[in-house]
This record gives structure tokens, C-alpha cells and sequence, in this order.
């Protein structure tokens, strides 16, 4: 176990609550019944889901029946994409194209590629070098053939927030739906459906403070898309599969509490990172924040320090207790470079020098304090053991 | 919370057990590091899968590396017929048929169709009054074109165990894969893969004392199917999204317990249950066993009660302290009739006044002696009650 470590990776993910383990416990070993099964066990779940679908329908200004689980964000995305594709080409053949940016997470970009494998066609909008898709650009990708635009809300290894409304309402003139990925923003940002104009939207427990393996889409009520997995039909016939109980209620009371306690979590979570942004900024040379200082999510930090290896530095503030991560946490395991900063223009170096330190509501002023101080030693220390010594160290 | 309650629903979903509990409960609060992340909190995740993944494995006899989890049996299912149908169509696009039997669960038979509305054709075996697929109609149905064999270990109805060994053998005489659906009888029965010759077979936590939420496909070693979830890849690329790590955790320890006292469990439920059979027999008239004697899960029993109402007599039960079930929860509450019993060639009679009582490790003599109390005089209020009252009462 590791206690005395600073964890600064709460994008990739978070501890449970209190509150929420509190409510998950009694459904596993007394309220375990199938929420299917029309005796007492089973009406007891069948409630338990109901409200946290209330819950989670809440946070996002949805009502409950607009409210799909599933096993989490990434199957969240794949039934938003080809649920949608799969439908829209049913009813509308010529409607074969896919609209998405270059940054999104790989459980969009997979599932894309997976559908462009089936006959789809799909267009990759580029961004700024703050990770910004322009209105203009997706205005010009659109035409008659586009189903669905799928547009991340806040990125994962940056943290810059797209302008969704601003986009779903281009994708709408066009005739097109319009998906979000919030899985980074829902619960860390006010954030509802139906001032985004959003068709659908995709949400996951364990990126604030709920349990892992379950997540959600927003459907728009009336909106018809296709399963992805089928069988005996538990979630509104568009989900199939003995519900998670313990995790589902899990994740309702994760949603009530962020809802709860948003604007203390923005403000303690975003003083931190500024402080954090300003001590590094200020205290180690040659390094430089990326992505967006204003449209920014509360929790995330990211650097690039020149003359580093960014997995070094990794595993050396592992050594010396703090918890990083370079961004994606799938895409570090395949090491392959991240297409998020590629598609933000980074060259070689800025990608491989880069750092994220995402926060948590249970981070302190002390522990970013002595992120700080390890930091800079040992960025210093991997300087003056590398290549490029004369030039930053 | 239904404490007194009388729980004869284990086919449905089982309760958590203790130690199982005891080992996911750290991974809520304190470890909770996504698997992928390179630091402690991502190492110590996935040193906990990979036990858990042996621990999977050596109930069925696989190795490790055989066994990919997914969030249930459900999706489990889902990733082994579609997985198989859309890699063998992209190599041999005349392998485009599957042979399933008419007992199937929901989560076999819905993607089947899901498989036909893509094109594939679906063979559907029927099967004796005993619920049992003879294996000279699974050698006359097969061909050149079969991709696919996928025939259910256990029902969940009724409980017939088909002869996989001798089912798969057949398939692969005939060049086909052969996948068996083992949610009802991984972990209740001794069960090897090896032995049994299967390709792929299904499992589910929440049958044997794990969690709800998470399930494992079993996929031979040097066998290809294509994934259902794409995004991080963390299956092996064969299925994406973040680990539920407790739920897997979970999972690993309830197969473990589960190998270790599967004699206990065969012996404590199977007596339990012939029992109850003995007594319902004896003192309840009108009512008859269902499913094979010999051939059977040890934890089933499945009735019909002439002149009754399967789902009044599950309401009655239930109101006076026992949890029952007509037969697959979820398709209970579709209050369609169940596909199983028409296809074991019941009448319409039969078929309602059918009951499932499915017995855990958690139950006793004393709870079956009040069951059958409370059950020959509810199944006599009833008769008394019913049209046919001069028929049965
Ligand atoms: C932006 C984004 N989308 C999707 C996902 C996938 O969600 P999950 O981890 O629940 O599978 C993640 C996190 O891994 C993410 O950061
Ligand atoms: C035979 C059988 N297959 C598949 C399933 C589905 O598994 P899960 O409940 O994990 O989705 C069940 C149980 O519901 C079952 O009994």
C-alpha cells in the first residue's frame, strides 16, 4: 500500500469516497438480489438503481430515464458511436460519415476506427496548439452525409475545454447529432445537457471519486440509437447485462456528492493548480505549461520540461513518493507517443519532456509543497544526466 | 433489507461472501490506481488482476493468459459470438453460419439475432423434454459454412447439463469453434477446459459469491476473435475500458473459494436440494420435477404445480418470507413465457405453473423445511382459488 505517496493522477483515477462506499457496502452482502426478480431482493435493487439513475440524471440537468449504464466511460463511447452509426445507417443509408477531432481518448478514436472498418467514413478535425477545435473547421467538415459529431468535452492529457455548445449547435444546422465525451469534465465543471444542446453524452464513476467498472451515457429523450451488447434487455433494451448494483449505486451518490460540493471542488482543486502552476512556472527552469490557461479543467496541470524523458521523470518521482503520469495512463503501456500533443503541433521533444499532474479534492497546499521541491531536484538530476546537459541543465 | 427472508434465488444473483468482500475492499480506498498507470498505485492494480487472472483460470484449468474479463456473463457472451462470427467472416467469408440450441439465455440468443440482422444465418437446435441437445442433430446441422457451435453448459431454467465434451467434439469433426455459456455452471461443478474441449467459455462473478458487474470470457490460447469494446486496449486489445479492479479482485477470490470447496458445495446444496424434491413430491399433489435427474446442476430444482400461477405463487411466496423465481429473472419481468419450457415442449399449463428454486451455500435444512411448509399450503390457497379448483384442489 502505498500511504505516504502523493497521488497527483486523479485523470486517470480516484479513490472512493466515504459516502460512497458507504452506500455500496449494504448491496453486496444483504441487498444482493437481481434487480430482475420480482420478490423482495429484487425490488430492493430495482429502487437502488432508481435512484442513483435520479442521481447521475441530476448532475448533468438530465432526467432518469435519459440515463443508460454501463461498464464505464470507454463502452459508454462505443455505444454512443456505433450505436449511432449502426441506427442512423439503418434509416438514412447515405448517411455514412463520422465527425471527430484528433484528440479525442482512444475509446472514441477505437470505436471509429472499428466503424471505418465497417463502411463508415470518418473526418479527423485538427486543433490549435492549446488543443482547441475551431467552430470554423467543423462547420466546413459537415455536409448532408455526416450522422453523428463526436467532440470530447475536456481532454485527458491537457484539459482543455472544447466550446460544446458553440459546436453541437453547428452539428444541429447541419442535421447532424452531436456526442461529447465528458468523462474528465462531468462532476469537475457545471455542466448540463440541455444548455449544451447535447444529443449525448458520456460519463464515468471512477474519474470522480465513485468505483470502477461503471459509467453512463446521456441519451437524449426520444433520440434512438442501437445496442451494443444484447441479451436479456436491462437497461431499456439498450444494455443488456445483470446490472452492476453495488457499483451503480456507487456511482449515484459519487454524482450527488460532486454535484454537492462543485464549487468547493473548483475552487480547492483550482487554487492548488495554480499554485502548483505558478511554483513550477517560476522555480524550474525551462519548463513550460501546455494547453489552454482559460478554458481549462480545474484538476489539470500539464508541462513540458525541455531536456527530460518524461517516463523518467515518472519513475523518478515515483522513487521519490508523488504519483505522476506523462497523459493517457493506456497509451504509457503501449508507449507510443501521445496523439494528443502531435496533434497539438508538439515536436519530438515537447512531447517526450511532458508531464501531467492531475489533483484531487483530497490533495493539499503541503503535498503540492513537496511536489515542488521533488520536482525540481530530480528534473535537475535527469538535466544533468542527459544528452542535451549544456543546453537547459 | 430482507432479513428473515428465505433466499431460494441463487440462479439469479448470490450474495457476496465474506472473504471476498475482504479482499476488494482495499481496492475502493487505498489502492485504487488505474492498472495502466506506471507508478506504485498502477503496479500494485495490476499485480491484483493478474492474481485474480490465475485464480480464474485454475478453476476451469486454463492459463492466465486464456481468461479475459469483462464487466458480466453477459457481455462475456456478446464478445465470444460476435468476436467469432466477425473474425471468421473477415478470413472465410462462407463460414457465415452459427449453431445455438432454443434453451439458450437471452445473452446468447439476442446477439444471434443481432448476428442475423448482419448477415450471418443462425441454426437453432431443439432439444428433448429434458431440456437436453442430442448430439446426433448437433452432427446433422452441421457444415463447410458453420463458423461456430455455442451450447449452454447449464440452463439456468431448468438446470440440464448438456455433454459439452461430446458437443464440442462434434463441432470440431466439422472444422467449427465450439463456445459454451458456463454462467450457471463455473464453480458448481468440477469443470475443466481442457477436458472439455471447448474454444471459449462464458463465466460470471455474481452466480458464485463475487461481486455483480464482471465476468470473464475463457478464449483457448492461439484462438483469434475480433473485439466488441474498442478504446485502451486493456484485455489484451480484445476489450477496452478501465479495470474493475475491486470487481475483478472480486471475482478472482470467488473463484478461488469456489474450487476450493466445490465437493462441500456439490454435497451441501445437492443434498439440500433432493430433499426439497423428496418432500415436494411427497406432500405437495399435482406437482412434478422438471429438467433431468441425473443430468442437473446441483443447486436446481425446478417444478411445476398443475393448477396454479407460477407468478402469484412467486408473489405468495414471497409475502410469506421465501424468494423464488418462474425461471430466468429477466424475463420475468417482459412477462413473456419462457422459451426454455416451450422449447422442453410444455404446454401452456405447464409452462405457468412452473417454479425455480435454486439453492446456495448460505441455506439449510431448516429454511427448506419452512419452504415447503410455507409452499404446500400457499400452492393449496391458490388451487382453492383457480378455475380449475375442481381439477387439482
Ligand atoms: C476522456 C476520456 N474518455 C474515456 C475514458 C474511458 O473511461 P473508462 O476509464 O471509464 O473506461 C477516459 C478515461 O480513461 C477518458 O479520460
Ligand atoms: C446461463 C446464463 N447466461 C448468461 C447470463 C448473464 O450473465 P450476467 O448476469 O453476468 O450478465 C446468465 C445470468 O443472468 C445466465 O444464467
Amino acid at each position: 500500500m502505498a500511504t505516504d505517496h502523493i497521488y497527483l493522477d486523479n485523470a486517470a483515477s480516484t479513490p472512493v469516497a466515504d459516502e460512497v462506499m458507504a452506500e455500496m457496502l449494504p448491496y453486496m452482502k444483504q441487498q444482493y438480489g437481481n434487480p430482475s426478480s420480482i420478490h423482495r431482493f429484487g425490488r430492493e435493487t430495482t429502487r437502488a438503481i432508481q435512484l442513483a439513475r435520479k442521481r447521475v440524471a441530476e448532475m448533468i440537468g438530465a432526467s432518469p430515464r435519459e440515463i443508460t449504464f454501463t461498464s464505464g466511460g470507454t463502452e459508454a463511447d462505443n455505444l454512443a458511436l456505433k450505436g449511432t452509426a449502426i441506427h442512423a445507417r439503418s434509416r438514412e443509408p447515405e448517411k455514412n460519415r463520422i465527425i471527430t477531432s484528433n484528440i479525442e481518448h482512444d475509446a472514441v478514436l477505437e470505436p471509429c476506427k472499428d466503424l471505418e472498418s465497417r463502411g463508415f467514413v470518418i473526418t479527423y478535425l485538427p486543433v490549435t496548439g492549446e488543443g482547441l477545435v475551431r467552430p470554423s473547421d467543423l462547420k466546413n467538415a459537415l455536409g448532408k452525409d455526416v450522422a453523428l459529431v463526436s467532440i470530447m468535452h475536456a481532454n485527458n492529457e491537457v484539459g482543455t475545454i472544447q466550446p460544446i455548445k458553440e459546436l453541437a449547435g453547428i452539428a444541429h444546422q447541419a442535421g447532424a447529432l452531436f456526442h461529447t465525451d465528458a468523462v474528465q469534465a462531468a462532476g469537475k465543471i457545471p455542466l448540463s445537457v440541455k444548455d449544451l444542446g447535447v444529443d449525448m453524452m458520456s460519463m464515468s464513476s471512477h474519474k470522480i471519486n465513485g468505483p470502477k467498472g461503471v459509467g453512463a451515457l446521456y441519451i437524449r429523450s426520444g433520440l434512438k440509437i442501437a445496442p451494443i451488447i444484447h441479451g436479456g434487455g436491462q437497461e431499456s433494451e439498450l444494455r443488456s447485462g445483470t446490472e452492476n448494483v453495488p457499483g451503480i449505486v456507487g456511482f449515484g451518490k459519487a454524482c450527488e456528492l460532486a454535484a454537492k460540493r462543485l464549487s468547493q471542488y473548483q475552487t480547492h482543486v483550482s487554487e492548488l493548480r495554480d499554485y502548483l502552476i505558478e511554483r513550477v512556472s517560476k522555480e524550474i527552469p525551462h519548463s513550460r505549461l501546455n494547453g489552454s490557461r482559460t478554458s481549462r479543467i480545474p484538476n489539470n496541470a500539464h508541462f513540458t520540461f525541455f531536456g527530460v524523458n518524461g517516463e523518467d521523470l515518472i519513475i523518478k518521482l515515483d522513487e521519490n513518493g508523488v504519483a505522476a503520469s506523462t497523459g493517457s495512463a493506456c497509451s504509457v503501456k503501449k508507449q507510443k507517443p501521445s496523439h494528443v500533443l502531435k496533434a497539438m503541433g508538439f515536436s519530438y521533444e515537447e512531447i517526450t519532456g511532458s508531464l501531467r499532474l492531475s489533483l484531487g479534492m483530497h490533495n493539499t497546499r503541503e503535498e503540492i509543497d513537496r511536489t515542488v521541491s521533488v520536482l525540481s531536484s530530480v528534473v535537475k538530476e535527469l538535466r544533468e544526466l542527459s544528452p542535451f546537459k549544456g543546453k537547459y541543465a
